[in-house]
């Protein structure tokens, strides 16, 4: 059997880790990457820390370059955190009749703020026999699919408390520019009111994901709230620095409301270097119902690890999976991939 | 639209809870009830904490009187905790062309133990155009579901403990018996060597059923071990009293390898009353890969709400698959229902 192929499409942080963790992976195979700029005509092995030794070569190209039609199994698109932004790139894959999983932080949910464009994309899937997914490890599993699933052992839900307390530390630039990492509580204040801080994009996806999973009916839109994490003491990460009094993450909250009653409150305060404060880092789920669960994992599961092998380890699901636009409610639960790709895809 | 038609086949304390939880939902009915001995030709009342009210009354039969053809759109199945017996039941609700949802514990993934009747039972099932699973809180979710769904944000597993410790006080005098609750250590001992205590039954299940969905191939047959809890104070529960020195539990362990190493174990230490000497109940899911994953779930999720739970949620989930046996690795994950069932059925 042939290899599953795949291209990837967009070689920053996460494109990088989805590659080679798909090159330590048995059945699968590279067949693509889409560049922009200087990468472009460059080799992806240049841009990963894994050696190219006797594979095929595979020299970064345009998007018009590397997906034609039926040029691969699945494209990863790893460009975007919005729907709108991704979905010309979307379209276009699926057009070439190609699989597309997405992790795009709004393509976890796209119905949620984009129901016209989802309309769309699930039209042009299914016209063209191919599947369209978004994941990533959060939304798409630490905040909403986990919850989810935890509610299967419960007889009634009354109130969900999703809390995800993590660390940016890893994290490059991007993030520490889109988080206020390191800049004064007046400049953090500012980027909010004027939305130039970019925050924790999702609580509205796993909100809706979690209602309409379990059939609550949301009777007000998903409120929000940022703030500044203001630290006390001097912190250094590889790609930011905090004097004390400036900020040193941001703590966003969301709420949603069930006939105006308040019934899932996402909480997901995200700094760099915690530890100096004593703040432990953990995802924690808390719903209230019967039975009551309490759940707690410590340290938090990394977003940068979580969201690359979520996305590669959809793969076979989205394969499998019938035409058309699909979320993680849709599909089998997510898994790692031990063995041999091609023994997952159903012929 | 019509409701969603249910049978509960064998009313007792799971049967029974299913009832009583069904009896909550919108869209949702009981249509019969197959029980046997002194409840025949009583009514389903007689024997729940709901009172009737208004609605029809159901009255107990034999499985001929109440599985006829297309009778309801699914039989909530709970009679037996091995597939071979509960294979000649499944075997005529199918041929009735009616979904089945077994809590039988090794029907949470029968070809791990029974290959055979499996795939009669997915012939059959396929034959008449409905769906069969088995499911549950363990096996089903605690101990191997859920444990799969968290390998979904790992890159690579090396290794995973399930640990559930949970208080078997709640539980009647089968649970007891089965468990060896009360005995001496003596009679324990005996019990094991005679084969007379069942334990738990599902790690056979649960480890299979994580080693084929993330592709690691078992070198040998799973290997279980039962030790006897001894209890060094007096415990006392509503079904069960234990003398200080006497059993007050059941400790099994399950062991799952691949190419002759370790790479699974299952730690299920099974009690009444553990507070009296301080052991604190939960669920625990430790994964070590890239990244590593401590999951906590304390209190741990109780087994009996539970199971009932398990089994209504995924009876959407049931009844919209394609023909055949599936397990919970081919479905959607299970969730709570709040909302209307009927809503959650694809017509």
């Amino acid at each position: 059997m042939e290899n599953v192929k795949v291209i990837i499409y967009g070689l920053g942080a996460m494109g990088k880790g989805m590659a080679e963790m798909l090159l330590k992976k048995k059945g699968a195979e590279i067949v693509g990457v889409v560049g922009r700029g200087k990468m472009l005509g460059t080799s992806m092995y240049d841009h990963l820390s894994v050696e190219k030794e006797d594979r095929k070569d595979v020299i970064i190209g345009t998007y018009e370059d590397v997906i034609t039609e039926k040029a691969a199994d699945v494209v990863l698109l790893c460009t975007d955190s919005f729907t709108k932004n991704a979905f010309e790139k979307i379209k276009y894959c699926l057009e070439k009749k190609i699989n597309v999983v997405s992790s795009a932080e709004e393509m976890a949910y796209p119905k949620a703020q984009e129901p016209e464009l989802t309309k769309e994309m699930h039209k042009i899937a299914k016209e063209n026999g191919v599947t369209v997914l978004g994941t990533g490890i959060n939304p798409g599993l630490m905040m909403d699919l986990l919850v989810v699933a935890l509610t299967g052992a419960c007889e009634e839900v009354d109130h969900i408390v999703a809390r995800r307390v993590n660390s940016l530390s890893p994290f490059g630039p991007a993030v520490m520019e889109e988080q206020g990492i390191g800049i004064t509580v007046d400049a953090f204040n500012k980027g909010v009111k004027e939305n130039t801080l970019a925050g924790h994009v999702g609580f509205v996806e796993s909100v809706n994901m979690i209602t309409d999973a379990i059939g609550w009916k949301l009777s007000d839109q998903v409120k929000q709230s940022m703030q500044p994490i203001v630290s006390n003491v001097y912190r250094k990460s590889p790609y930011a620095e905090v004097q004390a009094g400036d900020v040193a993450g941001c703590a966003m909250k969301g709420f949603g409301y069930v006939d105006g009653e308040l019934k899932i409150e996402m909480d997901h305060p995200q700094q760099i270097e915690p530890e100096l404060e004593g703040v432990h880092t953990g995802d924690y789920i808390i719903i209230k119902g019967t039975p009551d669960i309490n759940m707690a994992i410590n340290p938090e599961v990394p977003g940068g690890i979580g969201t690359i092998a979520m996305c590669v380890n959809m793969i076979p699901h989205v394969i499998n999976a019938r035409a058309g636009l699909k979320t993680m409610l849709d599909l089998p639960v997510p898994r790692a991939i031990m063995g041999d790709m091609r023994d997952l895809i159903e012929r």
